[in-house]
């Protein structure tokens, strides 16, 4: 019996997502310690004291299920926002609303839009559930929402945009995002994924949340595992119209969101000054990682989020291993079908300098060894 | 535009799950104290110690993702059971691997038989991918596998069975299992979902491992959220034939579980004393409340979990409402089609008496006014 052959459709061919090398593992392999981990876009600071302090007010409590409705913490967002708290729907991490959103509004055989090189759970959920893949090849690494628009037709049900991009940092403007709603149907669903959007200088930000008053067809989507620091804890949130957020909270598990990070979100989402410290250094240092690149002529995406996407014009893979052998983990995009470029995470001042120091050394050598 | 219409055929008519009503929304409806909730079948010892340092450990490393395999656990939970890592699937709680196994092997118009009365997460599922349902009518409330083994057809694809039964108690012993096992072809996949299992006599649990080493079909489902008392923390774990676990692993999302999920479950998974205290109270207290029921002449269903289900014969929500009046929150279940029962959790023995003097005197107010 080979039991992938009863396996549903889309998932015969599905691959596992590769996550980044967890620092244990390095060190486990090559016996050696100080390794930085720039590979998976996490917090460089450590967790927020506020959210620690809300953990351990939680600890008698966790035999209790969480909170089925996530009352307090759709309360805080809506609070903050400007809300009703009836457009929140919470997840178990953005992943889980990603996957969700495709749940509830796509099947086998309808069309879910993307483009080339974005986020890899868009073409995972969509191939998991058997849905038709329309894959927009992106222009200058980014977006072609014109190119989204030529694609759409009579069994278009779900369009997914990162904004900014992972895994590469590109930013559509909010007149362009605009542009591209106003064309949309109305009964097409647009996911719009502002996962590294609090990275993005607030002038230059779209107003996400008027725009889905504007567009009901709109879901906005954005994570705590980013500029909050809370990835382990898997927290994040969609706004929507009411009646979606409806659907979606059907759908969802009733208790995908477990009680430390509902309680752990509750205390970041007004720690206006930790959010400005990760803001400000990732500003700071994205600025060194330019430089530094220029110096090098080295070719890099411009990036509005908190990670930079490096070019290296030869397949990367070894600069990656070699990288590895001086204790700095980043992340290979070759499963994006990017196999010469690197996405670096920006971290703090000196595990950047880790990072450059490291780099220079292994750009030197492949010099010497180009001119010998 | 109204969304339901865009929304996948199953979800339109998809109601949210009821979750048990939280003390705190108790408190504030009728702003009473000391509570006491027998709902949702939660551990009522407190959170144990062992997976409070655990946490406690845990806690500046939460801006790192969870590891995704979630290495230690599975290896904790394979050295425990001797089992292969391989056959281990971890999911958030075991509603994400009940549903996880519907996303993988079923699909629109395939069919799912599982039993009048069992655990409602099978016919939400059903119903949310679009799946034909099969519901099987119960044998006095439990699972009536000769009824199963006479629906299942060439469209069958999962077979969902509970044991013990929730909410309802029943258990179906090893014989009656392996008898079933023995007459389904093995390309469906059985799901034995043992949430319940520990509470269960040693004595009379089954061998559910090595059945699955015999059936290669046969899943076993199993959650740190009952007897080890992480419910608020989400964690549980799948035990399959590595093929099967491979392709759940394939479709599960990537961080589906929580870092400290993964660190209190390693922490407990092996603290004997913790979890033999919870079955013992269950076993002793349980036994007061067959006792009560006989004492006032109450009819129940024989349980193996640690929770009792009560039939009043008549409809119990005005002694559910008050019972709530009283500080005591029991479930409701005609959700389940069970208007005339009430689901009792077992508790300590100073809630459960608080229970049993509250419902003493609203069956004297009854029969007081039934003989006015």
């Amino acid at each position: 019996m080979q039991f992938i052959n009863i396996a549903n459709e889309g998932v015969k061919s599905l691959s596992p997502y590769q996550a980044g090398k967890p620092i244990e593992e390095l060190e486990r392999e090559l016996g050696i310690q100080n390794i930085v981990k720039l590979a998976s876009n996490e917090n460089p600071f450590g967790f927020p004291e506020s959210a620690k302090q809300a953990i351990i007010q939680q600890l008698n409590d966790l035999t209790r299920y969480p909170d089925s409705n996530g009352f307090e913490l759709k309360k805080a967002i809506a609070e903050k926002f400007d809300l009703d708290m009836s457009q929140i729907t919470l997840g178990n991490g953005s992943n889980d609303l990603l996957e969700l959103f495709a749940h509830t509004f796509a099947s086998e055989q309808d069309e879910i839009i993307y483009s080339q090189y974005a986020f890899i759970v868009y073409p995972l959920v969509t191939k998991a559930i058997n849905a038709i893949a329309r894959e927009v090849p992106a222009k200058n690494w980014g977006h072609n929402l014109s190119g989204f628009l030529k694609v759409i037709n009579q069994k278009t049900k779900l369009i997914y945009i990162a904004n900014p991009n992972n895994p590469t940092g590109n930013f559509l403007s909010q007149s362009e995002i605009e542009h591209f709603l106003f064309q949309v149907p109305e009964h097409i669903i647009v996911v719009l994924d502002e996962a590294y959007t609090e990275f993005t200088a607030p002038e230059e930000r779209i107003n996400s949340f008027a725009l889905a008053k504007q567009y009901p067809n709109l879901i906005i989507c954005r994570t705590f595992s980013k500029a909050y620091g809370l990835a382990g804890l898997r927290i994040g949130y969609a706004v929507s119209h009411p009646e979606i957020a409806d659907l979606l909270n059907r759908v969802r598990q009733p208790f995908n969101c477990n009680s430390l990070a509902l309680a752990a979100a509750i205390a970041v989402i007004n720690d206006n000054e930790f959010v400005k410290k990760v803001a400000e250094n990732n500003r700071l240092e994205m600025k060194r990682y330019e430089d530094f690149c220029l110096k090098h002529q080295l070719h890099y995406i411009p990036s509005k989020a908190n990670f930079i996407t490096i070019d290296f014009k030869q397949p990367a893979s070894k600069i990656y291993e070699d990288l590895l052998r001086e204790g700095v983990i980043v992340r290979p995009i070759a499963g994006y079908g990017l196999p010469n470029h690197l996405r670096v995470s920006i971290g703090l001042p000196e595990e950047n300098t880790k990072f450059f120091t490291a780099l220079t050394a292994i750009l030197k050598k492949i010099i010497i060894l180009a001119t010998q």
